[in-house]
C-alpha cells in the first residue's frame, strides 16, 4: 500500500499529540514500520525559524493576519518539499500535526482573512498537494483552553481570547464537510473512547487495516 | 504637496544607499523636512526577524523560491502597514530601499518563479498599494558584484552566481517599461553624474521641485 499522509487537526488542547501516538500504534500493529511524525509550523531548519517568529509573544508590534498567513505557508512549503514529499516517495508514512486546514481555521476563521485570499496563496504555493486522510479532533474551545492553561507559558496564538478559538472551531466544523477524507472525532470524550474512535475511523477508511 | 513614496531599486552594488542620500538632500533643499528612509526586507520588529531568515547563509537546507517569496511579502506587509502608510498619512515622505519591483526581479527573474504566482500573492496582500515614483539604478551585474565583494561577508542572496544577477537585471529592464513612474538611471557612470541624473529625474517628475 502506498505511503499516506495522515493529518491530525484541532484546537489547542484537543489532544493532537496523544492522537498521533494512537495512529502510530495502529500503523505499527498493521505492520507499517516506516513512519515519521511532523508538526506545523516547523519540522525543518527554516520552518522552525519561522515557528519562532509566529509563536513569539512580541508586544511591540502586531504580526498582521496576512503576514501570519504568509509565514505559515512558507513553513509549510519547506516541510512539504523537504520532508513530507521525500518521505512519501520512499514509502514512509507521515503523521502530521496540522496542515492546510489549520490555515483555513486559524487565519480564515480566527483572523477572519477572506477564503479567497487563503485559497490564492495556498494554490500558488502547494497546487494540488493534499493529505490522504485527516482526523479533526473536535473539542469545545473552553475545554481546550483549560487544558493548555495547565501547561504553563502560552505562545502568541494561544494567548488569544475565547471568541478567537470559537471562530476557529466553527470554521473547522464547516471544513469537515468539504471532503470525504476528513473525519470528526469528538475529543471531549474520555481518552480511551477518543482513541477507540480514532482507530475505528482509520480502519473504516483503510479496509486493509482490519 | 501630498507626501510621496519614492523607491530606489537595483542590484547589489548599484549604489542604492548613496542614491537615497541624494534624494533626501534634494527633498531638504526644496523644503521637505518630514521624511524617513526604509529598507526591505526589514524596518519593523517582525520584518527584521524575517530579514535574518532570508539573509541567513544556511547550508543545511534550501530556502525554496516560493518560501523566499512569501517571507519577502510578509516583511513588506509589516513595513507597509506599520511604517509606510502611517508615515504618508501624516505627511511624511518615505524613501524606500526596495519595494515590489525587487520581488518581480529577484524571485521572478532570479529565482524564475512565474509572474502569475508573484502577481497572485502580491495582489491579495498589498492590493492596489504602490509607490509614487521609482528610480531603478541600472548597473552591469559584474560591476555590482565587484563592488559588494569589497564589503566583506556576503549574505545568502549575494552569494548567488552571475547568471542569477544577470536574470534579475533583465527583469528590471523589462519592468522599467511597465509604468511611467519608473525611471532608469545609468549607475555605471561616475558618482557625480549618477547623482545629477537622479536629481534631474526627480525634478522632471515633480515640477514643484524646480
Amino acid at each position: 500500500m502506498k505511503a499516506q499522509l495522515i493529518v491530525i487537526e484541532g484546537l489547542e488542547g484537543a489532544g493532537k499529540s496523544t492522537a498521533i501516538e494512537c495512529v502510530q500504534q495502529l500503523l505499527q500493529q498493521v505492520g507499517i514500520d516506516q513512519m515519521i511524525a511532523t508538526r506545523e509550523p516547523g519540522g525543518t531548519v527554516f520552518a522552525e525559524k519561522i515557528r519562532d517568529i509566529v509563536k513569539a509573544t512580541e508586544q511591540a508590534e502586531q504580526l498582521l493576519p496576512e503576514s501570519e498567513l504568509l509565514l505559515m505557508m512558507a513553513a509549510r512549503k519547506q516541510l512539504v518539499e523537504h520532508v513530507i514529499k521525500p518521505a512519501l516517495a520512499k514509502g514512509c508514512w507521515v503523521i502530521a500535526d496540522r496542515h492546510a486546514l489549520s490555515t483555513w481555521a486559524y487565519q480564515g476563521g480566527g483572523r477572519q482573512l477572506p477564503d479567497d485570499m487563503i485559497q490564492a496563496v495556498h494554490h500558488v504555493i502547494l497546487a494540488e498537494f493534499k493529505p490522504d486522510f485527516t482526523l479533526y479532533l473536535d473539542v469545545d474551545p473552553s475545554i481546550g483552553l483549560e487544558r493548555i492553561g495547565k501547561r504553563g507559558q502560552l505562545d502568541r496564538i494561544e494567548q488569544e481570547d475565547l471568541a478567537f478559538f470559537t471562530r476557529i472551531r466553527s470554521k473547522y466544523l464547516e471544513l469537515v464537510h468539504t471532503d470525504d477524507n476528513i473525519v470528526l472525532i469528538d475529543a471531549s470524550q474520555p481518552l480511551a473512547t477518543v482513541q477507540q474512535a480514532i482507530r475505528a475511523a482509520l480502519m473504516a477508511y483503510y479496509p486493509e487495516f482490519s
